[in-house]
């Protein structure tokens, strides 16, 4: 194994960016221009839990990242910089050819989704692969969308669809089959909403990652409302449809969507609409946010579903 | 165990401050006055890398803080906020009072240093304890202190005392008797040196970790010059002075010290004097900085020292 220094100006120094001072100094700087403020976002992903040992190292960093940016969207900022802390095993499978696929990864994403990295630490352990990501962006100060600002009479949408990550898992345990191989992929690579221009808009947005109806309970908690939506109406993507209806609560409950959970008054419905036309992400709408408390999911014929199970429990 | 959101209010909320949204929402937001940037670093630690299992938890979270706060230190920058990693093994030994012993000496810390959490993110692993934090501060925008500004002329100065953690390990190790318990105190828990205002004053700054030759050859390859140093005159603690001479190689070259370096021109060491007696910090010129490259050691008598040993190698 290479040295510190050598492993870090071979792997990470190219990803590094405006304010990494190469990597070399005690501290990153960060600058943000006035009139605006930060918002940060930071997730970890452990081997065995978050991903397996055989994942490719490509789609590593990238899914880290992408989780991250995700909770950037869901606030309404611009991404513009992340941090990374690494805690090898010494278990020797992580070589040097191990980590040039995983920054390649990170450099792919890094252009598509406009950040650089401003610094990090790299670490050793007995135990599994533990990886930390710390994502910044930026917004007009006093702008950042909140998921406590949802209000009674708003309507309740989504973008894109629900659910395909969690059947993708059950693709990827050998339960379902998808030979377009379309819900594997939304499982391994997020695809966060950043770019998206909802700030004055929507009342309330979230992220949707521990599952539709969990994440429904956060922001009814959070903004002391009920949400209520109508599981027929909540999009699904082609290959989930061609899985059956059977999968229904799988879907609705499943994390891992990393689409926006948004409320919007009835008068900004239009304005929503052409925001998520202009970044080219299908947005639909689901529901109401009511008063009271809680989450009510309805059948087609408006009776009430029972879910099994509210969601994801990280912990 | 709790479930993910009892144990964060219960352990972590507490700690929570300005921009953290109370730890409820997707992103935290970080503020950045007019004419300020932000200086910011993360450390990671791992269980039996860089602590003990039997560690009191009091002392864990308080040390990962330090050691990053000793980075701000080392840029000139005012400590602000932090974000904290935890992940946590499934061994059940990390109960409701361990945590409760953990987030009571980062609370301490969070008084001592005038810094609040941010936010964080929680998860759970079949190997060792890993921690990571990331710590902002800010600073007038243009100031940061860097490592790359020492130039031929300049002297050079430690703040502190220089190599008490290395012996301090030793004595946790059985090696060194030190009935005063303060070379183990010193290796427990890091005392950076926050706070002094050292910007304008003097031209190169970095903190002391990895032992003062291995740190003086980063300072020496940054600023493209040559350090030297006297030996003697690197001060010594009475506890490292009452373990005797032998140990002198140890004390330059271990790690941990969090004490600064700096070079300063010889204008402003009265200034620098000054600064380090304003806060109440010890400082001493051990040396110069010399065109070439590299770091000598000298002995009393002038003649060249040789080191076995570089310093702390982290990877």
């Amino acid at each position: 194994m290479l040295g510190e220094f050598d492993f870090i100006a071979r792997h990470f120094q190219p990803l590094a960016g405006a304010g990494s001072l190469d990597l070399r100094d005690d501290c990153a700087l960060l600058d943000c221009p006035a009139g605006e403020e930060i918002a940060l976002s930071t997730d970890t992903m452990v081997e065995n839990v978050h991903f397996l040992p055989d994942d490719p190292p490509e789609t590593l960093g990238r899914k880290l990242l992408r989780c991250n940016l995700s909770d950037l969207a869901a606030m309404g900022a611009k991404p513009h910089a992340y941090t990374l802390n690494i805690t090898v095993p010494r278990d020797g499978m992580h070589d040097d050819a191990w980590f040039g696929a995983f920054s390649s990864g990170l450099k792919a994403d890094q252009q598509r989704f406009g950040v650089t990295l401003l610094g990090g630490d790299t670490t050793s352990t007995a135990g599994p692969l533990v990886l930390s990501a710390t994502v910044f962006g930026r917004l007009r100060k006093g702008c950042a969308l909140r998921r406590n600002g949802a209000r009674s009479g708003d309507s309740l949408w989504v973008t894109g669809t629900i659910g395909d990550a969690a059947l993708g898992l059950l693709v990827l345990q050998g339960v379902l089959c998808d030979p377009t191989g379309f819900l594997a992929e939304r499982y391994r690579i997020p695809q966060p909403r950043t770019g998206l221009a909802l700030n004055g808009i929507v009342s309330a947005a979230m992220d949707i990652s521990d599952g539709l109806v969990q994440d429904c309970g956060h922001m009814a908690r959070e903004s002391r409302v009920a949400l209520e939506f109508v599981a027929s109406a909540v999009p699904a993507s082609e290959a989930a449809s061609a899985s059956g209806e059977q999968w229904l609560e799988r879907r609705l409950t499943g994390g891992d969507d990393y689409e926006l959970l948004l409320a919007c008054p009835h008068q900004n419905e239009h304005a929503l609409q052409m925001a998520c036309a202009t970044g080219n992400v299908p947005v639909h709408r689901i529901g109401r946010v009511i008063s009271g408390s809680g989450v009510r999911v309805l059948a087609a014929d408006g009776s009430l579903m029972r879910m099994e199970k509210g969601g994801w429990q990280h912990f």
